[in-house]
């Protein structure tokens, strides 16, 4: 059983199925060994990180699995900090719907990349993958001469053809389907949107290395579908948010099993980056409002969205979400990982009973 | 082969594949029998037609097949005329430009449904599909009593929903990859854009009437992939654009072939009505820009259109494209239809090789 897929032998994984690095405390270390031990690869989304609590991340993971897993970061984006006075002012009033303060100091900012990633080259990790961009080749280079296997995010052909050039041994090509952050870095101006169906198809043609579908994957039929068009693997993050491993809050799983009428979203109003999430109060009345660049607008909505989290106010937290959300399931992370693979061998096995 | 697919009975076809009834003069009678010919089913857009040319239109496809085929009309929308002078104002440039005079008459509209499905139920043809809505029960009750297949065009679970209770056979279920109109009719202001494979996903899991997968699909891996996400049936319009027996212009043909570094891009600036079409000048320059109602920007686009598609000039043409245009080839209709037969049968051959 998939002893051809090249992927599965690259990754030493049993089943080419991946749990999507999903940052913020989504993908605990619990989530990431679970996927892995049930035959996938559990991905530990690290971006927010700083050094230390990636190594203890880690450290969990490899408490609870000898099994590979992945570790993913953010590649930094040089944006210029705009909207920062009017984003306050857009977002002082839910400040005081919650009874808080907002603060900010401009002199906050995400991790020094350099310094994760010493700490992924220290711990020899089994499998890197990052997005928002190609972080520099020298440290690509020093995962890749210790066997950690590397995989790039891309949202167009023209990024999955800089990932190769760079070295990647696979990609991770996202569709507009997918929860969370868009990974596009070249021409976020001009980004075509294109679903995983159509970037796979795309991307199976023009690259040589191992397609990952992201995006909108929620079953078995979606993993045997990406497969067809001819990805080697896929990447699903909604469908785990709801497992008892997942960090996510009670508010956020109960808004994803049970919001079946929901709709999801592309969105820049919780970071100044564009994401999916599910509709609403927060993104509905920030349409047009201003936002600060990536990653200001994260620090300015972070305390909002963790006191809205636990005060159980789903309106003001950012549900990060696939478009395929209302087939999540809240089941152990491990038993999703075995029905995704029946599921699959399912409907590979009734597509070719229809030819037969 | 496909004996066991409901929709390939349905139909009286004898492969899972129609091609997609794209009105306006691309879908000629000799694209529609030709595909049909290859055992598939051709697809007669007969939107903007007057009763009299859809009756030719069928006597032209009987001449050249004596297999099934569909007719495909759309449901009248009632929109309320907006925009109608600051519209014309925004087009007078492009005109001038060409050299020829903005005429519109208030009293234009497309002939009226009644009297064109008229002409379906006395010619007994064997299969009627509709988009942008459900045409009045009575109607679809009368072509159901003499045998005639119905299809519907879906956009959401809600639109599916309602057509099941329409009456209808089958529901093509139009992902927001698709190229040219779309079918939206319910909500169209909060449309959530679902890609092919979401929806496809959704609706097999709660209609009960066959899917038939539109939107992205341009080879046989594509149409596996439907297949494998729970469609009977796929629908390709954008594969069959490029052509011999299209009526799509040489502009139109060669934008499509040649220009694998163009993107398509949603604008209702053609028609009123949200439609996918390849970016070009007036794409672009239209963002923001007043638009009329449909089909009101229809008719104040339709000189313009005409005489840029005569005069050569692909810029202020609509260049109707799906999201994978790129894959699209200028074969014989009929021969577009074997090859994606085959490419279907390797797709589901290898992706059963990978489990075996």
């Amino acid at each position: 059983v998939w002893s051809k897929n090249g992927l599965v032998h690259l990754l030493k994984i049993r089943f080419p199925i991946v749990q999507a690095p999903m940052a913020g405390g989504l993908a605990t270390p619990r989530l990431v060994a679970a996927v892995t031990n049930a035959g996938g690869l559990g991905s530990f989304g690290a971006g927010y990180l700083t050094p230390k609590e990636i190594a203890k991340g880690i450290s969990e993971i490899r408490e609870l699995t000898d099994q590979p897993f992945a570790v993913n970061l953010f590649s930094p984006s040089m944006e210029e900090t705009k909207n920062l006075k009017t984003s306050q002012e857009a977002l002082i009033r839910y400040h005081q719907e919650l009874g808080i303060p907002l603060k900010f100091s401009h002199e906050r900012s995400l991790p020094p990349l350099k310094e994760q990633i010493e700490v992924l080259i220290e711990e020899k990790i089994p499998v890197f993958s990052f997005t928002f961009g190609i972080p520099p080749l020298s440290y690509l280079q020093q995962l890749k001469k210790q066997k950690t296997v590397l995989i790039g995010t891309a949202t167009t052909l023209e990024e999955a053809l800089l990932l190769e050039e760079s070295g990647v041994d696979a990609i991770a090509a996202q569709g507009i389907e997918a929860g969370g952050h868009r990974g596009t870095f070249l021409h976020p101006d001009v980004d075509p949107l294109l679903s995983t169906a159509t970037l796979i198809a795309l991307l199976s043609r023009h690259c040589q290395v191992p397609i990952l579908a992201a995006g909108g994957i929620m079953n078995g039929a979606g993993v045997a579908a990406a497969l067809a068009l001819g990805a080697q693997g896929t990447q699903l993050g909604t469908a785990f948010i709801a497992s008892p491993e997942s960090g996510a809050s009670p508010a956020y799983k109960k808004a994803l099993i049970e919001s079946k009428g929901a709709k999801t979203t592309l969105t820049a109003c919780f970071t100044g980056k564009i994401a999916r999430a599910l509709v609403n109060r927060f993104t509905k009345e920030m349409q047009g409002a201003p936002i600060a660049s990536y990653p200001i607008q994260h620090f300015l909505t972070q305390n909002m969205r963790l006191c809205a989290a636990k005060d159980n106010r789903p309106e003001f937290m950012a549900l990060y979400a696939g478009e395929g959300f209302q087939l999540c399931s809240n089941l152990p992370a491990g038993e999703i990982v075995s029905l995704l693979v029946q599921q699959t061998v399912a409907a590979v096995q009734g597509l070719a009973g229809q030819i037969a």
